[in-house]
């Protein structure tokens, strides 16, 4: 039975994320903000937390990243991919909808919708999916678009499904713990790493070249600012394959050589299943005869 | 006399970009969202738009990288630097604050302040910074969270200036139109360019190769999700240097060549007027020697 800290409130995305990565009998706690979550873990006050990493609309989360690329190192251990639709959740009996309150970003979202289902509803701000679905049930509005989930923490009334104005939206979220026996390689995973790279010409083409060199394909690349110094970067990036592989091992040391402060941020899984491409020439079997021949030449029994 | 859309409402961070970027007697025009201000300079409505592109915190934003990327070309022909410290307001007499609304990003960027000289205070999120002091204006709330311009559109009370957890803190602006003769290059000046890059292994480190081997420094690279299809990509470079130059040029034509989907965003002189690194051999004059003794060559007149 594991503690498992989360970006709450209950009722959100991240809750859901959450109980599709824990265990039977693991306890979930909410936390306010993302970094609070972080800081759990790293308190051992929790044994794991989980935190969004990435949407298909908007991108890269930002207070994840910087969280986990600074003080002390924590490592993704699994991932879940979650659709992004919502729930339109009323008072019970509601028959006129005038505001539908949520989180700006989710209004965003299902904007559209709201125009071609509820016209002329005017759209309320509130801080969280959850907060909105609270406001509603206060009697302060009259319909919140929240996660799914939401639907079973408060007494609502669900008035539509999948709600969503770009079909095919995901959020990527992260189950992280301190460094710890990593998962077992499955073919069908995911490294990410932090590299702060020098800011000089041609320090990020060189990275790159270190895992193109090796067949390596890029899932994502983050370039995020230093929060004070404008125009400094960190790079976030994500990659097929297992630090426990030769070829991702051999590449991770590179990046290391060429860069100190590289932080490995985790192997583990990917939640769509795709399996790593491997390259002609760059499989770990190949990394492997290798090294077995450099050795053997060193030794002079071969040539 | 130009006409100029920007990402209102009135009283924003985007209209004090506007402003600055305006010469006089230019007519500023909010419009409700990114999209909207863009999609008025590429129907003729407006000469330009003034939009967010990037916050040292916050990372890129997505609408407007999304935005620029499809539909007719645009094209960047200046860009605003602005620091992000924000005023409080109240109306005039209040004497206790116990609810501060603002744009939920605003409230993150405000949060250690608000807790040390505002304690007890609630937060409340609103559409807009702009909405917030609307709604103080109207007795909603006691205290908004606002750019330094709301001050000038609303009644209200300034009783703090240059707020901000983060010191240093800046978002930049751009100005585009549709595109037009280009800003002359003054040795200090950034190029932009998005290019779809096909899914396969080394595909970014090609493209960011044909920049570092001639000596250009990236200065941002985003690497933003296709709305549609998780895992594709599309890469948005900014670098020193402007496309009318001998170095510049063969660069992008190298991009160009290789990716056929690249799509200039413009040259135009950097806000915070850093000049260009120059790597030795790299220079514009290296370009144009060459290229002159290749020409001699061809003619048979050298070797």
């Amino acid at each position: 039975m594991a503690r498992i800290a989360y970006f709450g409130p209950e009722g959100t995305f991240t809750e859901q994320a959450a109980r599709s990565l824990a265990a039977a009998g693991d306890e979930l706690i909410p936390f306010e903000t993302v970094q609070l979550a972080l800081a759990a873990v790293r308190k051992g006050e929790t044994d794991a937390a989980c935190v969004p990493v990435e949407n298909s609309v908007e991108g890269p989360v930002p207070a994840t990243l910087d969280t986990l690329a600074e003080a002390e190192p924590l490592v993704a251990v699994a991932e879940a991919l979650l659709p992004v639709h919502f729930s339109i959740l009323a008072r019970p009996g509601t028959t006129e909808i005038n505001t539908v309150a949520s989180h700006p970003h989710a209004l965003a979202q299902v904007r559209l919708w709201i125009e071609a289902h509820l016209p002329g509803a005017r759209p309320i701000a509130a801080s969280s999916t959850a907060a909105a679905a609270v406001a509603v049930q206060a009697g302060e509005f009259d319909a919140a678009v929240c996660a799914p989930v939401a639907a079973e923490h408060y007494p609502l009334e669900v008035r539509a499904t999948e709600v969503a104005d770009v079909r095919d939206a995901r959020t990527r979220f992260l189950l992280v713990s301190k460094p710890r026996q990593l998962p077992e390689p499955t073919g069908a995973d995911r490294t990410s790493i932090v590299a702060a790279a020098a800011n000089r010409t041609g320090a990020l083409a060189e990275l790159l070249t270190e895992l193109a060199s090796r067949g390596i394909n890029l899932t994502r690349l983050d370039a995020r600012p230093s929060k004070t110094n404008f125009g400094e970067y960190r790079f976030f990036i994500d990659f097929e394959g297992h630090i426990a592989e030769p070829r991702i091992g051999d590449a991770v040391a590179a990046l290391r050589r060429r860069c100190r402060n590289v932080r490995f941020l985790g192997s583990h899984p990917r939640a769509d299943g795709v399996r790593a491409t491997v390259e002609p020439s760059a499989g770990n079997a190949d990394f492997v005869d290798a090294a077995e021949w450099l050795a053997a030449v060193r030794r002079g029994e071969q040539a």
